[in-house]
């Protein structure tokens, strides 16, 4: 790897236990960053509590860091505690001087913050006044340092204009002013993405915070050449309804001979796009990680990426994972079942991303080898699936007050 | 008053011990409305903590609304708790069953949600997730009811466009839609508005909620018809540098003696204002509000009003006031003083506000009949004032992590 900038060495990775935080925090390590990671491992409760599991047996956080200092001679340290304590925060901050935080640490799924009104509220909660913690301590602490952010694709809703990189110029009654993109975001989860973003926003006009904004799209995948160095590096795989994502929840669907569940009625006009989106692989995730930290933004700019490489219809992920599953002998069916979620499923995409890619962004494109490297991986595990998690079980409107228990749903 | 429809008879108003809510509660009950006041009184604490009180002496919420009986024979019910306790507000709604909902139970000062990281968490979580209370009470409780939420005008910021009412259409790449307009609120608790509109909306869309947003202006003034019926009725008149709006306090100030105290450097360009917003009288607040009750969304709509009736520059305010002390034989003097706030001073603003007068407003312009009659309030209440409160003390780029104690400002 090239060399590190003084600049930016020392990276704090809030939520490095998670999916994407994990190959991050490993992708910075082996490329010469000094990396902590900061997570309060609430993930793993939730699958404890909600009865989910990785499909890839994933190690303690203890043992992931002990191997990996084993294999690659890096320490990366560990703060284990809640983001929205601010004391925690703080003595994180004092102790590791951080050039960049990254912060992947929020409740990510949509789903889930759809369960009922208090995970509801806890998402919001949870991932702005994690949020507005982490930039009280960039101010207050190291005033130079680069917040790098995740935010989500689904910030932007699904417009019938071309969607932006953050922002848009737009000519009114013969003024023109150029503001931030309008967002349309659809679930209690994806809000709290777009509440995030205008608070990182007034903080870098007000106290000259320094920011980059990753509206990121949908991570496929499980590798990266880290992750796959040791068994116990190996990065966890959500396929269950709650936590699964599009792609990889239809390679572990291939590889059991489940039917591919396709939200909505299908049905797919020319110029419309059936819930068309914007992915990537997880191999890209912690290279555009890597180029937002190694091309900090300047003090007070409130960048923004769309983090994604491809756009594809659901439609056309199940066509290439029908057709991926041939090649390995499987056949792959697909069957439409009714969409939990409420959302345009006929609809105008095109999102530009071209922001990375001038940086120097190299996508892994989602040919069919990766697809052949999933679905082995889906394959591999196959005897850990516990089918009765794959169908969606949040609805959108049947949401209500009272908590949800499903413990009945545990394999 | 004309009858009022049974379809939207029942309100219940959140935040009605509070200056915009008491007016309202009074109002509507005058009219033929059965009202509900749903409070925290937490607004009372807030004075206690911080020293300050309103100019007018106020009565206890039960004095208030017994006198109010005794006035006008007419009984509002009381529920005091925290609608971010869902059990409470759940109780509220079963109790009571409301038709509408007029929401106006927030921490709604910019200045108290710059005071340090503990309030600015504490307005944010509080405005969020009351909002997100009611809309989660609605759905399950009375689908029906027509949520009218008050949220203010600095959500917008100072574009360099006209602004619309909540939405605008933009014309992109050949391609056209009509979008939320794009929101810039440059303080926590504007912020925290911001966020309650992008969940109401989506409520909306996903449970067919029905909502009223009232982008409202500046309020100015203090008395309505009903609070002026006995002492006892009177309304709250906020003077300090961290609860008084900038008119009323202009008028507390000149009452005294006091200079005007204008934020910034002054100076004004032809085409760009200075600090401009929109104002309005507390008696045409009222007005609003029972009209948008009146005409309530449709089931699924997300509707919003810009409310306000005329826009001013500090400037011109400073003007009108001087002007107005000059004819009751008061000296005004204007004094600059640093903007504690981060906001554009010198930019072009032009806000539409037609659509409540479309549905029949006749606005009480600011005369200088007006200016009189707060000005005389101001003079008759002198006595009490507590000078040392004037004088901002909340500086946007001091905001620390530190809570602050201000028991040194009290009187
Ligand atoms: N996975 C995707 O496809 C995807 C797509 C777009 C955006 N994102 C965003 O990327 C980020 C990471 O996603 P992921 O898939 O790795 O999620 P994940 O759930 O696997 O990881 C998130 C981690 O954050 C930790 N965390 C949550 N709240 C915390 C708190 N208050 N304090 C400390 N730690 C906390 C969790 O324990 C977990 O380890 C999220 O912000 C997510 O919204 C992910
Ligand atoms: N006053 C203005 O100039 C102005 C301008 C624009 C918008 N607004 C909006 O109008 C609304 C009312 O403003 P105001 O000036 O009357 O404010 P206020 O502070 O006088 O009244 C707000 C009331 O809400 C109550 N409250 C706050 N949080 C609560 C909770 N969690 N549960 C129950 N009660 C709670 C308070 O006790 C208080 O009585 C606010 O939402 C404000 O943002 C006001």
């Amino acid at each position: 790897p090239a060399a590190v900038s003084p600049d930016c060495r020392k990276v704090m990775v809030i939520g490095g236990d998670g999916y994407c935080g994990w190959a991050t925090a490993l992708h910075l390590s082996k490329q010469g960053y000094e990396v902590a990671i900061v997570d309060s491992l609430v993930r793993r409760l939730f699958d404890e509590q909600l009865g989910t599991y990785t499909l890839t047996p994933i190690a303690s956080i203890q043992e992931r860091l002990k191997k990996w200092k084993e294999k690659s001679g890096k320490t990366i340290d560990l703060f284990v505690g809640d983001i929205c304590e601010f004391q925690f925060l703080e003595s994180c901050f004092k102790s590791f001087e951080p050039n960049a935080v990254v912060h992947f640490g929020e409740q990510r799924s949509a789903p889930y913050s759809m369960i009922d009104r208090s995970r509801a509220v806890y998402t919001q909660h949870n991932n702005i006044v994690g949020t507005i913690n982490v930039l009280f301590a960039i101010k207050e602490f190291s005033p130079e340092c680069h917040l790098v952010k995740l935010g989500t694709m689904g910030e932007y809703g699904t417009p019938n204009i071309d969607i932006e990189e953050g922002f848009i110029t737009i000519t009114h009654n013969g003024r023109t002013d150029t503001l931030p993109y309008p967002k349309q975001a659809s679930s209690f989860y994806h809000l709290s993405k777009v509440h995030d973003s205008h608070n990182i926003a007034f903080t870098c006009k007000a106290w000259g915070v320094r920011a980059t904004d990753l509206n990121q799209g949908v991570v496929y995948g499980t590798f990266t050449p880290e992750t796959q160095e040791d068994e116990a590096l190996i990065n966890r795989l959500d396929y269950d309804g709650i936590f699964g994502t599009a792609l990889n929840r239809f390679c572990v669907q291939a590889a059991i001979g489940h039917p591919l569940t396709v939200y909505g009625k299908g049905g797919q006009a020319r110029t419309l796009e059936f819930s068309t989106r914007g992915y990537l692989d997880i191999r890209d995730t912690v290279r555009c990680v890597e180029l937002a930290i190694a091309n900090p933004a300047k003090l007070g700019e409130f960048r923004v990426f769309n983090q994604f490489t491809e756009q594809f219809s659901v439609n056309e992920l199940a066509k290439l994972v029908t057709k991926a599953g041939e090649k390995l002998g499987i056949e792959v069916k697909t069957q439409s079942v009714p969409n939990p979620r409420v959302e345009a499923e006929e609809h105008y995409y095109n999102a530009k991303h071209t922001k990375l890619m001038e940086l120097g962004l190299e996508p892994h494109f989602l040919s069919e080898g990766l697809l052949d490297s999933l679905l082995n991986v889906a394959i591999k595990y196959a005897a850990r699936i516990n089918t009765s998690l794959i169908m969606p079980d949040v609805s959108w409107k049947k949401i209500g007050v009272t908590p949800r228990t499903l413990v009945s749903k545990q394999p």
